[in-house]
């Protein structure tokens, strides 16, 4: 090897590049050449309605308080204030039956960082299992990091354990008949909007447990659940504490996500192992990597997601969420009018559309941008197994979902659907 | 191996902990046994002064927009917004005669994140080179990254090149006899408050030319440079953008330790190399980390530190400065009056104090924290080659300051510093 800096070659074997880039590529390049129509975006799971008045209200709170001598905040801790950890333990945990202790729980400034981060605390040569279709930052993070081989021409990495979700199986990822070492999961499921039973995540569970695996569970989209019965989280089946590290955030709950603050909780029983099969607290090590490389969230902004906990905050919130809901409604419903097999919407944000077996995802994704100027999410840009869906995001404003879907009837789209 | 998930064992080869939290640990130990006792904390580099009025303001606004659908903002930029990279590029590079582009420049949310992160888009196998003292994230982050060996006795990782900065090369370290693929560098310097002339970076610059290496440079504390004719930036020197990467923050220049808000530049014309000998974009390695890694800084806090660049920004931060500065006046005169040896102070917020040889770095802190009750920073905590000396931070309150060298100089710290 001669003398001269070396770059990481995993970047090498990425695809052509990040999902969303490459979508807001197409629309720029769409919208360049037809700048008198209005795009209407339905792709990136971005929120649109603002931050509510609570917590707009603590934000302000915040920022005065970094005006003044007597209550300016240098520093904070690295893993957020107490203040704002005790009201996410008693409300998104104590509430619910779980019991989970203040330290546990690390708040971050991101969802998209702490899954993608939290890799480097385990050994290089642990293997991976991720669901396909997937959030792509899990592929991807675990390419970046080294983990994988190179690319296949079925589009999936050398060294991934890929859990298929489809049809047959409800978007549910059956167990592998191999072993892995970490799991990505993530209910609400990003993009199909599956959600599982208990029984579903129990299975995963005792799974982790008989392996000494552990599982990473993105529960993002947790406050759209609508339906009874579906877990809110992965700490109400038992033994998940001593197998699993869970994500939330406030980006889509809150609609944090150009304010950033999310949070993640690793129990102190969870533990893996070093090379001599001695067990080692996972939550130390994190603790130890987010003193290292994270200075902690935007006092103001810990203040704001604060009051998503107070009584008016979590009225005004839900308040939020059900008009997403009416969205996912609406959407459901028109995609189903136009003869199209659909999915989620019920308890996620997401709506799941097959395109049928005539058009593929970045077909029908072109089609409804160049004709309904309509952006959706190619389902394939998840992962071989969306290939043939496209995604609907419901974080639309409703005159905007509902001219959307009075566009996409008028396209004929029906003709795609007649064999 | 056994089946079961391992940890990253790296991190077992990590000293006793993270410098800082171990301050913290001893002064709560104290505080604790001595409820009573005023602590006076001139430690851990953290601003002291709120928010300037112009910052305040403008923050404010970025809330006031999250609050009303039509100026609502979702996900940012990963790379942030441009009315602030082009504020940045006009005040911090353009007007000094550096031509840098707006593209060059990354928004992110601390300086620390990005000196730890910036790792991951090089290869494996290059060789790490690190001043002593220094920094600690420099160094727990290259040893987290497995691209170290164990610890000697001496304090040093094997497998990095230190640097060693001392009184005989006046703190600014000479070029190594061996080659090192990627160099840390910080001016002005944290902990010693040394700062180069242009002549001394010049022959790293020039170094990392002839030796395809790429210099890291952390000039966190550039804001509070006095002198004429010390470069605030590395690309004041001819060449410098083929070879180095510049961390900036405005965690110290505008107080945002709390508020979180940094930037790095990355030229695009600097190249790292594949395997096959390949130029390959560095740029292009960390828009990619970047874009999938991390979801860009709070609205509202981008909004803050655009401010900065105000005409009004500029005059209120200035002043926060000087009264830091004059603060570093105040802790240099009174060691200086009690014989001891003093470095720093004058380019940079910290006074760099020899202890002498009766006593060491965490000696004379726990004599400073049980006599006088003022926190420092033993310079030991920064690598071998700060025992013997201690860090005092500027960033306190004027009278508290007066108070601590009052309090230092009554307990007749004189004794140690006669043979």
């Amino acid at each position: 090897m001669k003398n001269m800096t070396k770059i990481n070659e995993n970047y090498l074997k990425l695809q052509a590049g990040y999902l969303f880039p490459e979508i807001e590529r197409r629309v720029n390049e769409y919208s360049r050449a037809n700048p008198a129509k209005k795009v209407i975006k339905m792709g990136i799971g971005d929120v649109t309605l603002p931050l509510v008045p609570s917590v707009i209200k603590a934000f302000y709170q915040g920022v005065e308080e970094m005006s003044k001598i007597i209550s300016f905040r240098g520093y904070g801790p690295y893993e957020g204030y107490r203040f704002l950890r005790e009201a996410i333990v008693k409300n998104d945990y104590n509430n619910r039956g779980i019991q989970i202790d203040i330290d546990e729980v690390f708040v971050s400034d991101g969802s998209k960082s702490d899954t993608g981060n939290i890799q480097e605390i385990f050994g290089g040569n642990n293997t991976i299992a991720i669901t396909d279709p997937v959030y792509p930052v899990y592929v991807d993070t675990t390419v970046m990091a080294g983990r994988t081989g190179k690319v296949l021409e079925n589009g999936y990495f050398e060294g991934i354990t890929y859990l298929p979700c489809n049809e047959d199986n409800n978007f549910i990822p059956d167990i592998p008949d191999s072993r892995a070492d970490l799991i990505y999961l993530c209910f609400p499921n990003n993009p199909t909007g599956a959600v599982p039973l208990k029984d579903d995540i129990k299975k995963w569970v005792d799974y982790a447990i008989s392996n000494k695996s552990i599982i990473l569970y993105d529960a993002a989209y947790e406050a759209f659940i609508q339906e009874e019965n579906i877990p809110h989280s992965i700490y109400e089946i038992e033994g998940a504490k001593k197998v699993a590290i869970e994500f939330r955030s406030f980006s889509k709950s809150a609609g944090f996500t150009g304010t950033r603050c999310a949070y993640t909780v690793i129990p102190k029983e969870l533990m893996a192992y070093t090379s001599k099969d001695e067990r080692y607290s996972v939550h130390s090590l994190w603790y130890r990597r987010q003193s290292t490389k994270f200075n902690g969230v935007s006092y103001p902004v810990q203040k704001a997601a604060f009051a998503v906990y107070s009584d008016a905050g979590k009225k005004e919130v839900k308040e939020v969420i059900n008009y997403y809901m009416i969205n996912a409604g609406i959407i459901r419903e028109q995609m189903l009018k136009l003869g199209f097999k659909v999915f989620g919407g019920i308890n996620a944000p997401y709506v799941w559309v097959k395109t049928d077996k005539n058009i593929n995802s970045w077909g029908l994704f072109d089609k409804l941008l160049n004709e309904a100027n309509v952006v959706s999410t190619p389902g394939s840009g998840f992962g071989p197994s969306g290939e043939g869906y496209l995604r609907f995001s419901a974080f639309a404003l409703r005159e905007n979902v509902i001219e959307a879907m009075d566009r996409i009837k008028n396209i004929r789209l029906q003709k795609i659907n007649t064999p």
